[in-house]
């Protein structure tokens, strides 16, 4: 059986590694010292368990079981300002799981340390790696917000490093995961199994219009590129609505005005526009949407309109019997206090989804907050999701 | 009488200083090397002209007539990248004017070239500091956007200023303007005869929100700041119908979102509210609206709100007698060619008017273009222009 206190401990001491000084917060971005000095002890603790620690090209740390296993994991890199959570949770969660297995005699388990899932370099950049999602000469002449190539940074590792892992040997992939939603904490629910890991669609677009004086143009002789902007925002919204899902959502996050003064009327209005959806369907839909929108608009108004590329991620399915085995876990650990609800964020898992069946489970994140040193867990839905990923792991293993 | 073709030949020449070599656009910010020639030039013009010409300690050139006189004029500095008529078609058919007058024994004409006023340091400098609206010692410290002052930049003329000139000495001013504007060219008109400079309201306004994952986080718990600004700007401009007339603008012409990341729910967005008319309690009622719809927002998205300063100035209205004189010119001049219209721009009236009765006139901007090296006025409609002002002068002289 999984030990909470050891599990415990083991995070806290994950943590220990980068700590931010600021509440439980961590800085330990990929291949920094303190997510080198991390992974070493991991390394360490996966040879206490028993495991074959392995170090591949890309900086992933793999802790290997004898023969075929199924495989459990996540990644030890933190944002640059991170939780001390996201990604160790899921190691270490494995690691213990794999143990606890190995002493009781149970079904194999290797456990997976992912590189630079928060993306200095590429996007989940080891796990996509290691998929063939992103072949290593790709990745080398990526750099960094400082200009530091990966080549250079895993060249910090090359020691340690021995072959890519054969992904043969493994039945599937689990991986346990802070929500960093607010939807499991606002229902006060303790477990969520991921029904799928939603696609993404990404796109700039940019109204021309007529850059003009403030104050000696009427308005009926404008062309605002901002006021377009706003049009736009406003009809997506209304016509979104017969085509979209409570979990649908979208975003403008980014804009920039042209010439952004207060006495100009925009000439230019340049904005993203974000959607995500678990429906590949349902991601065209809105992207028709998008567009078409935009071009009426434009054209009502006597606009130039032009269109970034479209950055697309397509939407993962949770393996069917993978995710089963997470239900009838979830079911004893919390009765009624679980529920399916879809990733709407990017995990390693929807690399590792190439190789194998895939599936994952998230624990609450307090207040829906990640990416922040603020970033927490009550002790107890930490246990939980240990304990259901080892029911699940045992469930498949004995399969 | 005046003469058109010695009025567009000294137009040329002044154009020749500064010279942009791109359409007929020229580079003559005030006290540039280009400024100080051109003044100098036309301090000789005015001498020929048989005016007495006067530099002031704030580089405004003025051309003046013996004993009381009526003042015409604008400014001869431009834009970093301007037009060519941007207040040097005011300043020149000053010139022609008063230079017909005298030499028709007339009425006495003054001219009047003003120093930045297209706001290098403060905003309509010179006519600014004149008028008593900004102290010489407050002007001296402001520096433009390379850190000169202008304390070291009005240096460079110190060796041609006298002082101030007395405003006891002037009867009026009225100052010929191109429009910078669309109305009279769209309606094909030739003439426009100021009814009031309009008053300015700007505030900074900003929407405090949550930042938050753009995957995580579901439509109905986000707290997004952009969709708090784009509820405000569709909701003033549906309240702001029953209070202003076709003569009204308001224009939202800087955005900053933060972090402004695609990916990421905008947890802040400052913008700018700008809005112009020519009567102050308009201005006031339209400042309701701004900032209970402001508040309205903020309250039913949960989001905080803070407004900045409000920048206010007041609507100028133009002198009755002069106006009239105008009018009786532009029907003389272009029957049926001319209209009454506000003016949404700001000029050196504004400050003269704190001195003496202000009128102003205008002709046609092609396409409403102004501040930019495209800015043009037809021949016939600069002649028109001048005509008008002289008989303008001739009225009111005469009065």
């Amino acid at each position: 059986m999984v030990k909470p206190d050891r599990f415990l401990a083991d995070l806290e001491t994950l943590r220990g590694f980068g700590a931010a000084g600021v509440g439980k917060g961590v800085i330990r971005p990929a291949f920094s010292e303190a997510d080198i000095a991390a992974r070493k002890w991991l390394a360490a603790r996966m040879e206490e368990a028993g495991l074959v620690p392995h170090f591949d090209p890309a900086g992933n740390l793999f802790g290997l079981a004898e023969g075929r296993s199924l495989l459990l994991g996540s990644h030890s890199d933190s944002q640059p300002e991170g939780g001390w959570l996201d990604g160790a949770l899921g190691v270490i969660a494995a690691l213990e799981v794999a143990r606890a297995a190995r002493a009781a005699g149970g079904p194999a388990v290797s456990v997976v340390s992912f590189q630079d899932e928060e993306s200095r370099f590429g996007v989940t950049t080891g796990s996509a790696i290691w998929s063939g999602t992103l072949p290593l000469d790709e990745a080398d002449p990526l750099t960094d917000h400082s200009g530091v190539r990966f080549a250079e940074a895993r060249g910090r590792m090359a020691a340690l490093a021995g072959d890519f892992v054969d992904p043969g040997r493994f039945t599937g992939y689990i991986e346990l995961h802070i929500e960093q939603g607010p939807v499991l904490d606002t229902a006060g629910e303790r477990i969520g199994v991921v029904s799928d890991i939603v696609g993404i669609r990404d796109m700039r677009i940019t109204f021309s219009g007529q850059q003009n004086h403030a104050g000696t143009t009427p308005m009926h002789l404008r062309r605002d590129a901002f006021q377009a902007l706003g049009a736009f925002n406003a009809a997506i919204a209304e016509r979104f609505r017969n085509v979209v899902t409570p979990a649908s959502v979208w975003t403008i996050g980014h804009v920039t005005l042209h010439p952004n003064a207060s006495s100009i009327v925009p000439g230019r209005a340049t904005f993203s526009m974000q959607w995500r959806d678990g429906d590949t369907a349902r991601l065209a839909r809105m992207e028709e949407i998008v567009r078409a929108t935009a071009q009426e608009i434009a054209q009502e108004r006597g606009l130039g309109l032009s269109f970034g590329p479209l950055l697309g991620l397509e939407p993962v399915t949770m393996d069917a019997r993978l995710r089963a085995a997470l239900e009838t876990g979830a079911e004893a650990v919390a009765p009624g206090k679980w529920r399916k609800l879809p990733s709407g964020a990017l995990h390693d898992a929807t690399n590792v989804a190439r190789l194998m069946p895939v599936a994952m489970l998230f624990v609450p994140s307090i207040g829906g907050i990640s990416h922040d040193f603020a970033e927490d867990t009550a002790d107890d839905d930490l246990v939980a999701g240990l304990e259901v990923l080892a029911r699940a792991a045992d469930i498949v293993g004995r399969g």
